[in-house]
């Protein structure tokens, strides 16, 4: 037998094949977790024996299990059952989510929290395991540098068709040499009849439904207070589902669609149906199909403890109506509280969502996660046919669903209706005195000029952590085919009339014209902008020229982290994933048009004295996609309101962007085309 | 190696495992199908290769597979790709089963099937394979006493939930003696706030499933004419699923539910939904769901090369309306032709369902087979998601879904609009001049007479045959609990005031009230009569004293051809499923109420001279459900009617049971009740 690993190492292990029994051996390096008895079932107990005999004694890999007195830290998340489908958009699931959270915090040292882990990852429902096991890690000071493995290498059932996975379990069957990757079909789900369906690209796109489950783990809906009450949370949940619509409308832009139809009326039906081929590999069940036109209904389901009608979700509105239209609202003291143009964003995205951290529950309710839950249980609302949910009750599935964009637009419009409240920024608040931007650029890969090329590529990613109960534990990869675009440079020129100063670059993208085809109005394209980067530079009196690459982005993060680009079974793979929250950097450009769809590249540096917070960054601090996910356990790194300089409707005279540049020399505009190439970049073999 | 099978031996393994490669070794024997290289992809003969390293070189039997020339047999049958669903009642999947029927049909010896089936297993859809291979085998002179496995063992997907197969793969992952079995839940696809769930353990039992499946291989819909015009096919379809409804309405009343609501409109939404559960393992998909208040629409699916109207199904049922007012129908040469007493029902059997042999396919359509169709499609009408079928479109799972009854209740509505067309039987078409019936008393096992016992009852299955991609082929079973009966015996005693002679007794069992508690006219309870069994008797002048016991039912096949009620591992499972056709005897008797279930038990003796077929049957003749499902290659062993005496309107005058027999001697009745005792009866381990 091998030396036991550090207990940092140690950790990971229970992230694989996530529904076996802790007895089985994980990884290719087969390693056992040495479990004391006393932490196992009577049957697991033999099995353990028995796979002694059965696997035969391999030099393996044995990491010993501390016994700890457990006393009745799992009794409370054991209370959902191993087969059970978890969502932490339900608000009993998120209960026993946040006590198991609170255990694996508590826990004293590493040795200590394996073995916890080890007890619960036996015990409790392996999703739920998952999740909270995952948000502990991550805030947890002593394995903030964990590397926890991606979603869809753990759970694959939430990424791939169950007829994908079935082939996967056909092919794990053979010899890691004669195994060949699994080639996913581009459309599965749909085809463009379903006019929905043109965008399922974008739904479907495995790095952007992780960076959504991943976001919702560093922003848990509830847990401890430390966990849950970051820097302008709340804000952040508007800002970045905001930019979710964005790039959604864009992509539909790029499809020749119309812009998302908000959701109105809970009384309507739901035009969209959504089908989506995914089993739920815990509770070996398939994720729940919505039909066309399905109604929304009261939800009475014992098996969630959850009981409210659609006039709840009409009341919370016109409450949450109420506080934007008066900029005030009611505490939990009954104190009347203003609606700051400061806070107010952040204290109406707690209140909205609602996280924990609402101001007043019992008045505003919990819109956004119910809503979530109403329709995705709305094919059986009283839990007569033991149905559980469609994939919109899930993080990591949500964004696949057609219904969850009309959903986000619903919940945008109303930040928005805020956000029309405000004073628009005045000259004064955009400006940045003595700097002028002098030029834009950007040069592609492939050699184009203010022109962005898309096409679609093929990636593998790796399946075999997560195929519970198929024999092997050699590598097995699904190849997936995704957009992509040539990287591409931003060249920037800024000239600098005063002394040495900084600035922040903030560029943004939007198309030009609407569904129409007719050019689009500043009020109408301030939303549709969708943000490439953001950064600082140093500004030198006289002129700077900034180059600045789109891997660089602050919104994403690198390609490697959602699929394998190096060669199999490189050291390097294990560098993967430390970040985690970000938008797939493949992601970063919409779509486009075979002719060239007209955008605006806009860029605007602002005067660093505004944006600055003041906070000191270790080499560590993770710092990919701060725009989407912030900067772990810091602040927000930009002390502007999130969307700036088009969170807020324009200055009075203004109807086009140009308008709103007047007399602002800090910005500058291009027009570029996005081309999009119908070619798939196949990987090589 | 051990000695190779004989062909018919070897002909059954290509039932195990049906999606596995045919290189893979199947059967606790290991069996290895040597087969020539030319029949194999250039992948798997690859797989051939490593298999043999892989799984080392035990000691097993291999089958030689001979080399035949294959021309291009398979070409039409593998238009259907390997992973698609496969359905009869799919006019194109019909077409597509019909040529591999006929291919095996065409093979000359043994050995050439063999080889044939070995491609076709190779190559074909593996549940299109399933249903052509069986129907062949149960066609073929020289493979009429194979005994194929039944479907539920070599296909549990269709029988089992996605979480039942789970647990099952989880389960083999341990060697034999570790092994537990699934117990499978009573209630996993509703629970009985789904008012249509109460009668789910009848529409989801495993037996009545297998009876539905069998019935359509020995009826199938098309193939050769030799196959398909057996005997009264027409008017044993309608009286076969008559009696399915006639035994829904007697449990419906057991569950205190009204009479199922026929289909009438296809306009209106379908009020039942259906949440099957249930994976396609083939398509490695889950069979779609129906949520509530579903609508028909018009198909149009490229997929399945399907397109009609729902106005087309009104203008068919218009035009088999306007035969049965008329009296007459329109052949394929445009010729008027009478639909006669004795043979109306056969042609409208066969023009409704509809088969190959109806009489005018282009003016009276394909009713039945469409309305499956259009239901289990309703979700998905032009296939713009993708979708497969629910249940409803296949023979394995119809009889789950709760709108299988009103659409054949409307089915058997047409049928008897036709019958009352007919005059009713006189009393001398009833009578048997001498032969009086002077008592009846059934004795129960459990000591009761004129009182049925029923209870829940478990017992096992084996899955290992259909655990397709998991280690080991030990056995593994899943323990289900079923309705059940005390097993009792029926006696009968008659005279004879005349010579030598025989009779035939057909008994029948209906409740006495309807669902509101009042008592049931005889135009009403008619057709709610169901048949328990139909023998014949010698009456020797003077008293008989007859003794039947329920276990010999005309209806049943035993108990084991569907539960494993032996030892583990007998040798006596392999006498298992020799017959197959035929309702399962634990259904024999509904359950009824627990303070007893009032229900009138006829008896009838009719004149065998009347009754009697000339033909010779052998002792090899499966004669098992000859009821529902004929004799093997022989005439449908009752001249009558099928349903006599309960299959025309009454006579003039006759109002109640009571009037019917008035003047009939030759019936008798007796009131009984059905007690239900909610226990389970365990498996004894």
């Amino acid at each position: 037998m091998a030396e036991p690993f550090p207990a940092k190492e140690s950790l990971l292990y229970l992230f694989y094949r996530p529904t076996e029994p802790i007895t089985f051996p994980k990884g290719d390096k087969q390693v056992i977790f040495n479990v004391p008895t006393e932490y196992l079932s009577a049957r697991h107990s033999k099995l353990a024996e028995e796979l002694e005999n059965r696997f035969g004694g391999e030099s393996r890999v044995t990491i010993p299990i501390k016994l700890i007195e457990l006393k009745d830290s799992l009794s409370i998340p054991m209370q959902l059952s191993q087969d059970d489908q978890f969502s932490p958009h339900v608000p009993y699931h998120r209960e026993l989510a946040s006590h198991l959270i609170q255990v694996f915090l508590n826990m004293e040292s590493l040795d200590d929290l394996l073995s916890m882990a080890v007890c619960a990852y036996e015990r409790c429902n392996p999703y739920l395991f998952n999740y909270a096991y995952s948000v502990a890690l991550l805030h947890r000071p002593d394995t903030k540098d964990v590397r926890i493995p991606q979603l869809n290498e753990t759970f694959p059932a939430k990424f791939f068709s169950a007829r994908d996975i079935g082939r996967a379990r056909a092919e794990s069957f053979l010899t890691s040499s004669s195994r060949e990757p699994i080639i996913i079909p581009m459309d599965y789900t749909a085809t463009d009849q379903d006019i929905e369906h043109r965008v399922a690209y974008f739904r479907e796109d495995i790095g952007v439904n992780l960076h959504h489950w991943h976001w919702h783990l560093v922003y848990p809906i509830s847990g401890t207070r430390e966990v849950v009450d970051k820097d302008r949370r709340g804000e952040l949940f508007f800002y970045m589902h905001q930019q979710i619509i964005a790039r959604y409308n864009f992509e539909r832009f790029s499809n020749r669609l119309s812009r998302v139809k908000r959701m109105q009326n809970f009384r309507e039906p739901i035009p969209e149906a959504y089908f989506p081929k995914l089993d739920d590999q815990v509770a070996s069940r398939k994720y729940a199909s919505r039909q066309a036109n399905s109604y929304l209904k009261d939800l009475d389901r014992e098996r969630e403890r959850i009981k409210f009608d659609i006039r709840d979700l009409e009341r919370w509105e016109n409450r949450i109506f109420d506080v934007i239209h008066t900029g005030n609202y009611i505490d939990e003291n009954n104190k009347r509280q203003r609606l700051t143009e400061e806070d107010g964003i952040n204290i109406l995205g707690n209140m909205v969502e609602a996280s924990m951290l609402t101001v007043n529950r019992q008045l505003y309710g919990d819109m956004h996660n119910l809503l979530h839950t109403a329709i995705s249980l709305c094919h059986d609302p009283d839990h007569r046919y033991l149905e559980t949910f469609q994939v919109l009750a899930d993080p990591s599935t949500a964004m696949r669903d057609p219904a969850f964009y009309p959903l986000h637009a619903y919940i945008d419009d109303i930040f928005q209706e805020h956000k029309a409240t405000l004073p628009p920024y005045t000259v004064a608040k955009l400006a940045y005195e003595g700097v002028t931007v002098t030029s834009m650029e950007v040069r592609s890969a492939d050699g184009n000029v203010n022109q962005f090329s898309t096409y679609w590529k093929q990636d593998d990613v790796n399946l075999s952590k997560g195929l519970d109960f198929m024999p092997g534990n050699e590598e097995l990869f699904a190849r997936i085919t995704h957009l992509q675009h040539a990287d591409f440079t931003y060249i920037i020129k800024a000239s600098n009339k005063g002394k040495d100063c900084k600035g922040t670059v903030r560029i943004f993208l939007a198309p030009t014209i609407d569904e129409r085809g007719v050019p689009l109005q500043f009020r109408e394209q301030k939303n549709l902008f969708i943000e490439l980067d953001k950064f600082t530079v140093d500004l030198k009196p006289g002129d700077t020229e900034i180059h600045r690459q789109s891997t660089e982005s602050s919104i994403t993060i690198p390609f490697e982290q959602t699929f394998r680009r190096l060669p199999r079974n490189s050291e390097q793979n294990a560098e993967f994933n430390f970040c985690g929250c970000g938008w797939p950097q493949h992601m970063l450009i919409p779509k486009g048009w075979p002719e060239g769809m007209p955008c605006q590249l806009f860029v605007m540096i602002s005067n660093y004295k505004d944006d600055k917070v003041d906070q000191k960054l270790d080499e560590k601090t993770c710092s990919d996609a701060s725009s989407f996910c912030g900067l772990r356990d810091k602040k927000y790194p930009d002390r502007r309101p999130m969307g700036y300089p088009f969170d807020r409707s324009p200055r009075a005279g203004v109807v086009t962007l140009q308008d709103f540049m007047n007399g602002l020399p800090n910005m500058w505009v291009i027009d570029v085309t996005i081309n999009f190439n119908n070619r798939i970049e196949e990987v090589e073999t």
